[in-house]
């Protein structure tokens, strides 16, 4: 492993112009790098203008499943980021689509049992899918003996996600599935985050949470398709041509996007850039390196850090 | 390690009778043991009717954290189990309460954040806590601007157990005490069950899930006052004045029951009986054993075995 234990700080022009000249490709977490909640990070439609202007192929990864990739598309069309089409978005409700038609090769048409937000919902509907679950008002109240905890034969993958209409209904139904058959049905997970930052500065319950919820019940596994899932990443490179040794992955949290850069050895081992417009700041950092140091587990210390992708825009400045 | 990997069926009353002068103190399970749901297992009584006459000890220990001591104790009556006092019984809510006082030594009149059934918050009120959270209707309904969901300072510690009132709200609010002041806050896990028995032969989430999935959403390890934990033995022994040595456990379940009869060192190292009155079945002791013999690892092989402590009874029939 010859990777370095310390990150470089992008500090000048020079140092940026050569790390451009690196990648030609830039796979973008979007909460925490793009935007704060409703709010632009500054700078950052500027640093993507620079890509554009300078021919770079990019896209946008992001473990959020509870939105589909048209509500990004008006997302990053409300904020006035330019140039961003449906074929650069990949939410985990669509890797998660991705994962049931490509992966597991499950016939269109075919039902899909469904815990988590109306983003995974609309993304298997939009590739030819039948949902069930997921918001159904019949998992709204507390019934045992409802016939929706009836195993649908027709059921050939079970997907789950973050969603707030977390119940006893939803969790005991999806179990049913998890465990049918002796437990034959796949089961995909849209990612493995904890918690996010909420309003009024809560930390609140992420998607993995409600994942892993699933998976200590039903006691087995899941196909992550989120970071830092490598399988997550080979879709994504597969799907839009990127040359792996040539893509740089640029996140605000260690243990999925930078992890999931340096595991997928991305920009031939020298592929994550790390910001701290996100949860993660520059103490963390620290502590991770000086981890590593002691540990030799390098895998969560980034190849790069800069502030934010906007300090980047400001660095190339006229 | 002497412990014998082929468990011991109690066939004859001979072989039972050689058992009984073995162990002074009995340590029950009750679902799957004493009852089934609603209906009391054949003999169970006839059995607990033998061990008075034979001056035995005992106790009931079960993982269940939503019914109190006194919901217990009706429960007995009504099924006509007869020589049942409070001072018999050790639900976990109860043990969680022994912990908060014995353990923790939180003083009384402390405030407790609890998540999870009545039962809790019942043993907790009666040993003199004020308790927060738990089915407060202000957790119903997802109101993130809620001031529920601001901190009280004068909690002391968080009980978390099994309950089908399971949302966002209440996982959200939790989340803010474990996670308060460097997640200094002492955290408490009534079980690590996975799945129990519902209705309809449906399986359901059990306690430990709820458990779970706030150690996994706060990243941090809990205290576990429910089997296999060797914690919650040492309270119920020393509570009972019960002998380590002279102490048998018996359970339906191999990976709590039997597990903590084993690793508590009951009996002299032969300290768990299984019956396959409940969730297990002789295939999967089976299972259990073949493993046992290929990795050594003997922890959740009983010690003895039988159909139920109805058939231990009618062994000793004159």
């Amino acid at each position: 492993m010859t990777r370095k234990t310390n990150p470089l700080y992008i500090s000048s022009r020079n140092t940026l112009q050569h790390v451009l000249n690196l990648y030609d490709n830039f796979l973008f977490d979007c909460d925490g790098v793009i935007w704060l909640g409703e709010a632009l990070i500054p700078g950052a439609a500027e640093f993507i203008q620079l890509l554009v202007d300078n021919n770079k192929g990019f896209a946008f990864v992001t473990n959020n499943s509870s939105n589909s990739r048209n509500t990004y598309l008006r997302k990053f069309a409300k904020l006035g980021i330019p140039n961003i089409t449906k074929d650069l978005l990949y939410p985990t409700c669509y890797s998660a689509a991705l994962e049931v038609r490509d992966q597991l090769k499950v016939p269109l048409g075919s039902k899909i049992w469904v815990l988590g937000d109306h983003g995974i919902e609309e993304e298997l509907q939009e590739m030819g899918y039948t949902t069930l679950g997921c918001n159904d008002p019949k998992l709204d109240h507390l019934d045992l003996d409802s016939c929706i905890l009836e195993v649908d034969p027709d059921v050939k993958a079970v997907v789950v996600g973050s969603t707030k209409e977390f119940n006893y209904m939803r969790i005991s139904s999806t179990l049913q599935y998890l465990l049918h058959n002796d437990k034959s049905i796949p089961f995909i997970g849209c990612n493995i985050d904890r918690t996010y930052p909420g309003p009024h500065g809560l930390t609140l319950p992420a998607g993995g949470s409600v994942v892993n919820y699933m998976a200590y019940t039903a006691d087995r596994d899941f196909i992550n398709v989120g970071k830092p899932s490598t399988q997550f990443l080979d879709i994504i490179l597969q799907d839009k041509q990127f040359d792996r040794d040539k893509t740089l992955m640029i996140g605000d949290t260690l243990y999925t996007d930078i992890k999931s850069g340096n595991d997928g050895n991305l920009g031939d081992g020298r592929g994550s850039l790390l910001v701290l417009s996100g949860g993660t700041k520059l103490k963390d950092l620290q502590k991770v390196i000086d981890g590593a140091n002691g540990s030799g587990e390098h895998d969560l210390v980034p190849s790069y850090y800069i502030e934010s992708i906007g300090h980047l825009a400001k660095l190339i400045e006229p």
